[in-house]
């Protein structure tokens, strides 16, 4: 159910859902109310009056009770159940609305789950790629004494209609003990042997099943997957019931590897030394245990319940989870092992989950455009469609790729961890604490801080980062080559240990004890980051003699938190400035794209086929990418004529600032 | 070139190779002449005088000067090399030839090497099951920066048109390095990948070559297989030269699980046992480990140079090989856990061969039909003709095939161990030192003796258990019972502990410095053995509607020594009484199938179809097999009429020889 919020006295609506928080509704309406503490009610400066309408509110201990009987509320502390009308006080307000709605931008801010949300690929059949079938056989006589195998293939066919198996050893080695205590009742695990180790190419459609566990009785209710996207900062890994497809729960953890670097080349590094390659895999398996313990806790299932792996992450990711060396994947001509990986027995990599469980994992194109790309595309579907699409994963490192059903180019942006808050003084995951979104009155220079969480801000994630650049962008407090405006009157404006800064909160404000800010030389990071993505995504482009007005759509993949503005990313020139309907989220592309193979083992082949459909095309020694990325390193880019309706915003905007400082 | 040797004064010729040794040459003419060293030289018993003709002789210390110059010579130290007359000394004339002569029995003793020897199977291709390539790729550049193993793919389909194949991780682990120590100039050993573990019903014939192994430079010339058959009582092994298909080298040693037990039955028993099972796999493979060091010893080779092994054995072999519970084969109703095994890493199972090592198992048809006999259906080609074909494999137990191109039944038969030496007094495998030739002078009751090596008898094995049974039976020195005649004058003939019985060698002829006997017990097992195979052949025979008149050819098959007499194995009824003409020798014939597998990838599909073409009759429960058995303990039979030629003979002989020791 949805209802209407005005807030006076811009008289700027908003529809929201029933429930939702009173300053995030003022956030996605662009209206500006102080706010420092990220929401946890604490800070006390996001006070409005409540003029109609009935609301959801705690009261606040910097509320005094006559002012709650006169309708003041804390915003943050409030929740919308009907239309209602709120009055912004003074102290707060700004007046980038006003400008905002004279350029038609009133969808500047929106909730990511409002932004159509791309949906899985077409056409796959619910065929999980491990399946258990119980099977009651009869007990053997000296008139039927076949093999035990014999008497289980001749179940497996007779009950199931399933012919055509292979089996592990292992299986064998318990087989009998297994056949004779359980009473001839049993349930047998098997999975989709996506190739026998790996195949480079494999033309039986018909793969066989595997035979991977066997137990006593019936135990067929209990299927469960991990989907995982290793990522270089971040494991996400998803726990899936292949008895319905529902995704059961959902968890992230640091890669452990971080300690040893933050991004793939220093971690390549450091497994060249002695000991390092295996200290890196126990690394990263130690967090994907982790994540494993998390979920199985979460659901309170067992280990037992797991049938398969499906791991999708960017190359070197791969080679390192496998152990595989990784050395001449960072020195040129960047060369990987193999992009296509065996799959390989969990409990002999160190994931601790029983014998019978297989790791697959998804195949690369390069160096640089992993299996979690190749994961991204398989999950949205782009190798599906008509539709020209550009798909762009932000993660520690920028990927994209270009096409449709008929073709996919692809290509590594180089952009650095800066965006999932590698290199950025305050960055971080999109934990508890991270600032998401952001505005800033560009008069009074007060910030409205939420968090993950709605607790005291203690750094900022992705989104936020988007939101904190465009915000002082379009207020005037950076430049457009990222310097901070100097002589602003706030104290939040400082000269620091890395150039001017901007702090976001104070001590007192924030969950750390100590002030967050944003630096000149993070907003430099940025610049670099967002530059080497756009630069990316326009060489490809040029190479097939296409603009950005040709695409169809672009999808968003990637690990923001919980709010990304696609208005506010187009500001500092992150994405192209295309009608924002074009625009399309995923989220977690490769988690997206590891669950669907769980789920429908026909797709293993079309992962194969994707992988092979896509070109790399190698930016590193490209001249015409060095040269795009130079025009990039500005905000939103040096040619205004890239980004017109962003450009013609940040002009008036500017001047309607300007002259109401002057003004105060 | 051949030479006749004839032999006085029962002017008795035969013709033989140049060089053959003359005491083997009175053997295989049925001319009996006293020797009891074996050969060896020692006894002094075997003289002769050369009486035309030149020999090859050594002068001995048992002939004096002047005998050597009239002529006289140690048969057993001299060897034809012309065409020759030899006077036999009236102390080691028997009369035996002057009956054989008359039944028209002349060729009562040949060599092994001169039965004919069934040719391998047809229709196959040498196409070994591992093959080595070497590969001269070109080091990547930034322009054609592929990964390492799309790198070595191209080379395998541009430089030897290899399509499909997959890869093992561990190859992954140790490309890299290997390509650039190597100046990109590789061998890689791709294996048939025969089923990917193991697939019950595999149809893709175009089955994908695995890679095992990457070294640098070529290394093509050194591929080497091991064949390898897996008995209850010995280990056999061929190593096999991939580039020529010659056989390097062949050994046999002890399966060291003997110390557990002779038959399959107490090995299983004792696998029973807690570590019974571990027990056992390591005491299996420490005596494959063995076999395998032997072969590369003899031939200079190394580890390095193995790429794969074939392992043929019985079920229960089989199964302790790779570690698989045996315990329901032996209880009733007798069910191996699976037929078709998968392949397995031979590092994995405890063979000390490098990592890149599979082995192969035979598939088994039944609990005790094994891999060995469908490795000797595969082998001597039973299955691709159409004569109807009777195959006996005479091991520590005793299995029998019958059939041709379109069908084939198979049982077996419990004769047990006895003609492997198993339960015999003095039985050993056809070692140095075993009796493999043996005749009775049936007046003087004096033995001639022939021992592999031409060394003192040490024992009895299989080939000489049958030459001594026949020879006591014809010289009616045993009963049709297997009972000794009373009051033989021989003091070779004697009571011991176990009932009467026969010194073969005094303790000064023999190798061990004991008497060497074979005693009424000794009688009694071989009997019972021969009995239950003669049983089985008829009860499958029966089963058919078929009499061994049907039968175009019989295939023996078996571990026995040089010396194999198919009209002694008739004369005591191990072998049905028909024409010599129809019986072919195979040897080893688990080892001959191993060998062509090794040889040729295209007989894996042909030994999967047929495993599961063959049907097994279960005899232990049939009640027509019991009353064939009990009939056929009986020398040659309880009835006649089944063994016309040799009856008629086996009569005659005695009334002659009665006679003759009446009137001596």
């Amino acid at each position: 159910m949805k209802h209407t919020v005005t807030f006076e006295p811009d008289n700027v609506a908003i529809r929201v859902d029933k429930g939702t928080n009173l300053l995030e509704a003022a956030l996605a309406a662009g209206v500006h109310i102080n706010a420092t503490c990220g929401g946890q009610g604490v800070c006390g400066k996001c006070r409005v009056m409540i003029e109609a309408g009935e609301v959801d509110s705690e009261k606040t201990e910097n509320i005094s009770q006559e002012e709650y009987e006169q309708g003041w509320r804390q915003a943050c502390r409030t929740s919308v159940i009907s239309d209602c009308t709120v009055q912004v006080p003074l102290e707060s307000r700004g007046l980038r609305r006003v400008v905002a709605q004279k350029l038609d931008m009133g969808k500047a801010e929106r909730k990511i789950a409002d932004l159509e949300t791309i949906p899985l690929a077409e056409g796959w059949q619910f065929d999980p790629v491990a399946i258990k079938v119980p099977l009651q056989l009869t007990a053997p006589t000296l008139q039927d004494n076949v093999s035990d195998l014999s008497r289980f293939s001749a179940g497996l066919r007779q009950q199931h209609d399933i012919e055509n198996i292979s089996v592990d050893i292992q299986c064998l080695k318990i087989m009998p003990n297994i056949l004779r205590t359980s009473d001839w009742s049993v349930t047998a695990t098997l999975t989709a042997d996506p190739a026998p180790n790996m195949l480079l190419s494999q033309k039986d459609k018909d793969r066989p099943l595997k035979l991977v566990r066997m137990e006593r009785g019936d135990t067929s209710e209990q299927n469960l997957a991990i989907g995982l996207d290793i990522g270089t900062t971040t494991i996400c890994a998803q726990l899936i019931d292949l008895k319905t497809g529902r995704v059961m729960a959902e968890r992230a953890e640091y890669n452990r590897q971080v300690e040893y670097g933050e991004d793939v080349i220093t971690r390549i590094v450091y497994a060249q030394k002695p000991e390092g390659q295996k200290k890196l895999q126990s690394l990263v398996v130690s967090s994907v245990n982790q994540v494993i313990d998390e979920l199985l806790e979460d659901t309170y299932t067992s280990k037992k319940s797991i049938s398969c792996i499906a791991a999708a992450g960017n190359t070197t990711m791969t080679h390192l989870l496998l152990g595989i060396e990784t050395r001449h994947i960072r020195e040129a001509p960047y060369v990987p092992v193999a992009n296509f990986m065996p799959v390989v027995w969990a409990a002999d990599i160190g994931i601790d989950l029983p014998d019978c469980v297989q790791v697959y994992s998804f195949p690369s194109v390069a160096s640089y455009v992993g299996g979690d790309i190749v994961s991204g595309i398989l999950g949205s579907g782009v190798f599906q469609k008509e539709e020209l699409t550009l798909y762009m994963d932000i993660g520690t490192n920028g990927e994209i790729v270009l096409g449709n059903r008929d073709w996919l180019v692809c290509a590594a942006c180089s952009m650095g961890p800066a965006f999932e808050g590698g290199g950025i003084r305050h960055g971080m995951r999109a934990d508890r604490g991270a600032i998401e979104g952001f505005h800033i009155n560009p008069v009074t220079l007060e910030p409205m801080v939420i968090t993950v969480g709605k607790k005291k801000p203690r750094g900022i994630c992705g989104s936020g980062l988007i939101s904190v650049l465009a915000g002082l962008l379009s207020a005037c407090v950076i430049d457009r080559n990222g310097k901070f405006v100097r002589d602003l009157p706030s104290d939040r404006i400082r000269p620091g240990r890395f150039g001017y800064e901007y702090v976001l909160a104070w001590a007192e404000d924030s969950g750390t004890g100590h002030d967050i800010v944003i630096t000149e030389v993070d907003i430099e990071n940025l610049i670099r980051a967002k530059g080497a993505l756009f630069a990316g995504c326009l060489t490809l482009l040029e190479t097939l003699d296409l603009s950005f007005d040709d695409l169809d759509r672009i999808i968003i993949a990637g690990a923001f938190g919980r709010y990304i503005n696609i208005e506010k990313g187009k500001e500092i020139g992150l994405f192209p400035d295309i009608p924002v309907e074009r625009f399309h989220f995923l989220g977690n592309g490769s988690l997206v794209g590891s669950r669907l193979v769980c789920l429908s083992r026909g797709m293993l082949g079309e992962v194969e086929r994707i992988a092979k459909m896509m070109t790399n095309i190698e930016l590193s020694d490209n001249p015409s990418f060095m040269d795009k990325y130079m025009g990039a390193l500005f905000l939103p880019h040096t040619d205004a004529r890239l980004f017109p309706a962003v450009s013609k915003y940040l002009e008036a905007n500017c001047k309607i600032i300007r002259s109401e400082r002057k003004a105060r």
